[in-house]
């Protein structure tokens, strides 16, 4: 196979030990520009930062990884790479590995997946791998070997226009990897309600998940709890098709 | 018609003309609670804030309208609200009026759509309501008449669990509706970069819409051209199940 030009980014910032495993396996593949978040940016879905400048900073440059840091969102990185770090498009975007679960619902919230999205917009392969460990030092090994595979399949077989991949990983080691569609549920927020010094009210985000699949057996959730990696293809175009046809007899 | 419980947010900030444009609307239809960002959240899409704490702060209370500004992004504001404020669900939720088009891909960027994909999560019927008009002096009157009708439909004929509207109004008087899919395209960046006193780089976003529809004539752009108001029914479930279908032959 030759050798691809691969664009990786995250959500956990440049510092994370989820992306050093994922550019250990990508550059057994090609060349990896990186340009991910300089901090943290978990929950920042699909954002971009209209509102402040941006900076970029160059951070390593060897024969076959060049780094980047960036004050954006995971999308502003993706649409920067793009617009003045990439000569042409690369082959393949892989964003992550996320240190937590972006499987069902979240997969609205992720900044990880943002970036994914980004580059299936921009027609390229695009995957988020996530694994089910918040931990900072979270044990990425167990997934690369089929983080590997996904990614020789994807390279093989390619991808759809206008969908991605996104991957999640069970804690410890997988017994095997299934297609399969995003779970229903929701986060129940529970916000921590605290007093400053001033007196003055504040809150930090807190919760729980809330699976709303009732037992069933085909939903990345039922497959991760199975100890199972899954993969649900994401689609960008988010019409709903059958909701369309049945409005057309609303009277506006 | 018994008199509705109404959630508004928006991501223009609650001192934005088009959240006082949708509340004109909305409180014909009920009691009305206002919990929008202090400050403009353009592209932040379903963002929440995980990083720093979130402050609420109630700015106005009458018999049918209570408003609260607060520092998080429109989702933190919708589930803020869910928390915090909210005996019970809503009715409705309503979010915009934005300044701006959300049409075709930017449904991804969208904080105006990010609160109405949380409603949806929330379970209750959601819309997000936006101008092809950039300007803070818009002139939302035209399509008043129009987004009446379509919430008048959504209280009637309600919408199925997991899907919210994606509603765009052309600029000018609209001359009618039409039930739509979300537009095929991309904005292509072209960032501004400039260099600060102290000699650093800096990028600010911008760039153009790029229409990948080659003159489709069912998309939510192609009736904004004709000076229709375009709805898309928005899905929350992402899955792409014909890929999933043709994946299942993949050999990991």
């Amino acid at each position: 196979m030759t050798r691809k030009k691969i664009l990786i980014s995250n959500d956990d910032s440049i510092h994370s030990k989820g992306i050093e495993a994922l550019i250990s396996i990508a550059k057994q593949f090609g060349d990896v520009l990186v340009v991910a978040p300089h901090a943290p940016r978990s929950g920042m879905s699909n954002a971009i930062t209209v509102e402040l400048p941006i900076r970029l900073k160059k951070i390593e440059e060897s024969p076959h990884i060049t780094r980047y840091s960036c004050t954006g969102t995971p999308v502003d990185c993706v649409k920067l790479a793009f617009d003045q770090l990439l000569e042409k498009s690369p082959d393949l975007i892989l964003s992550g590995i996320n240190h937590g679960s972006n499987s069902s619902v979240s997969v609205h919230y992720s900044g990880t997946m943002g970036a994914a999205v980004e580059g299936c917009i921009h027609n390229v392969p695009s995957i988020g791998f996530s694994l089910c460990d918040h931990s900072p030092n979270a044990d990425f090994e167990p997934m690369l070997p089929f983080a590997k595979k996904i990614i020789e399949n994807v390279l093989e077989n390619g991808l759809p226009t206008g969908t991605c991949l996104n991957v999640n990983a069970p804690k410890g080691k997988p017994t095997g990897i299934e297609i399969c569609r995003q779970g229903n549920g929701r986060w129940v927020e529970e916000f921590d309600k605290r007093t400053d010094p001033q007196k003055r009210d504040y809150y930090w985000i807190t919760g729980f998940y809330q699976n709303l699949d009732n037992g069933s057996n085909d939903t990345d959730n039922h497959f991760l709890e199975e100890q199972k990696i899954s993969i649900v293809p994401v689609k960008i175009d988010m019409t709903d098709y059958e909701c369309l046809q049945n409005m057309k007899n609303w009277i506006f």
